[in-house]
């Protein structure tokens, strides 16, 4: 049955004469539904942490738009909070976390072996998407990798430049190391768990990967996302991984390899040429659909659709976006994307 | 004369031992000498059209670092205001212009030959920075690219998707088209009178480069770009031309060939290694420190200083910012980047 499953055929190397596609952020606030299920369960931590409405609005793109994989519906820094960060998010703003700053700071946090009392209904949300998604539809879990996660635990917020997170590093390398690894250990643990509660695929976001660069990069962004996928596949044999090293730029030729990833994310500064010369041939590539196509429709929107779907057609893709969908994008829009890719 | 300064001859092709430097928006809010004259000036726009206060703060970075270049003090939006467009700055949000969303709009455009009667007092900064600023230093020229230049005037302002001029161009293309003419037929006649008042050297600024892709990338980054250098050079035999296709990614790599330009500026996506490799055996390059690092300062101000420096010293280089330096820059922190370059 498994095998039958486009996105996991696409993964596994196959080209694919039309490709799997889904979309980042496809439970999310374009859809009347979501707007209804998040107000039902009134702040985003507690939809969240609510296992039956996080399945009903992860389950509800798949039921509108049939799309070729679901992604379990939570956020990046519920691990960091399951770490002993307070956490909290502010209407219109974004989320808050208290600091981490210093070696005191890192060595405060919980045991890696604790997270999973905070995160027991995550794994909850995907055993109910395990059970009620359609045979056809493969289910990701995911997490924000290491460098991500820190940029916001040392920031309490998200920063354009990550500029705290960098000052750190600079300020005591040993002990922003000693944070990555933490959270390198955290991700590995929180990840296998989704997978042992039904996740297929596993999707590592490092959407800040682009401002890491030389030995930093080599350190923050490419080892740790070796080692948790290292292990991921060690416990679980034959699970297949995304890698999003966002804006990592040109640092995205060899990175699938280095990293031991099955595929490679690409973000809207990738050009799709480009990408099919120089990452299709190591695997998997996903993408990149800007998202303000779905915002402003028309022509350009099946052209540039139609474009992307060509220019990846020789060799294994899943068609998705560059980012994530917007919440002034129209419902209507994602149909004609999916009519100019399936036809 | 000429060819003893230091930028001129990195723009010739020359490989230095220490590499010429200046940054982008040097003259800015984070020197209190600059602060006090704009308080002088009243607000930006009158500061731009004052040419002895322009002049000034032009001025003010020289005095103070000594740098190699000094880019006359102006507006990319300036030139569409001398096209028709209303033009204004929101305190704290940025510029605001009268949108052009149709082909009517463009018709309204006033014709190029009137745009001196606005620009003329940018003309006569230019002659009185070639008049004061000493014998070493470079005087640059510039304007905006005329996509990125477009992007605010259908916008009406800075968007972060450059959406409502995509959605005009898929609109109607041809409108579209002769709007992105329009500015290039301007943008010569601009960038050429500024020459013929002082300036040594043209930056075109494209920082919206990277939202354009494929067909698109080549119609409306690439073809004017390369249109406005050949006729500058036809007109000034021997001038060097700077371009800044920002974000352009994968396509930076033959870009200066495409266009004809002499440096091509680096964003702060690009990894100084790759470019070393790919771009620079084209000619020379300007980049890239990440502005943050003037934030934070510390060990990882020079070492990431010293390591843009040794990345580009095979070939011609210029030290300078990925981005402009931010309001809360440590004007102290711009001397340890000067020391660790020249030692």
């Amino acid at each position: 049955m498994t095998d039958q499953k486009l996105l996991l055929r696409a993964l596994g190397g196959e080209t694919l004469p039309v490709p799997p596609v889904w979309m980042m952020r496809q439970a999310g606030r374009y859809l009347p539904e979501y707007r209804a299920t998040r107000a039902q369960a009134g702040d985003f931590l507690s939809l969240c942490y609510n296992p039956e409405l996080a399945a009903e609005v992860t389950l509800q793109p798949i039921r509108r738009y049939g799309f070729d994989a679901a992604i379990l519906f939570a956020d990046i820094l519920l691990l960091p909070q399951a770490l002993g960060a307070d956490l909290w998010f502010v209407t219109g703003e974004g989320p808050r976390l208290s600091t981490i700053t210093d070696a005191a700071g890192v060595a405060g946090l919980r045991p890696v072996a604790d997270i999973h009392e905070t995160l027991s209904p995550i794994y909850e949300t995907v055993r109910i998407l395990s059970r009620e998604l359609p045979a056809e539809t493969t289910l990701i879990g995911f997490a924000g990798a290491p460098w991500t996660v820190a940029t916001y635990m040392v920031a309490g917020r998200g920063t354009p430049d990550q500029g705290p997170a960098h000052a750190f590093k600079a300020a005591d390398r040993a002990a922003f190391s000693a944070l990555i690894d933490r959270l390198t250990e955290a991700t590995v643990e929180y990840l296998s768990a989704q997978v042992e509660a039904g996740a297929e695929v596993i999707k590592l976001f490092d959407s800040w990967a682009g401002s890491l660069k030389g030995a930093d990069f080599d350190d923050f962004a490419l080892a740790p996302a070796r080692t948790i996928i290292t292990a991921l596949k060690a416990r679980h044999p034959g699970l297949p991984v995304i890698a999003f090293p966002r804006e990592a730029g040109a640092r995205y030729e060899g990175f699938a390899r280095a990293v031991g990833a099955d595929c490679l994310a690409l973000d809207n500064s990738v050009e799709a040429s480009w990408a099919a010369a120089r990452l299709q041939p190591d695997g998997c590539v996903q993408g990149n659909l800007a998202p303000r196509h779905l915002v402003t429709g028309g022509p350009d929107l099946v052209a540039e659709t139609r474009a992307i779907c060509q220019a990846f057609s020789n060799g294994p893709h899943i068609f998705n976006l560059g980012h994530g969908i917007t919440p002034d994008a129209d419902p209507e829009n994602v149909h004609r994307m999916l009519e100019a890719i399936r036809g």
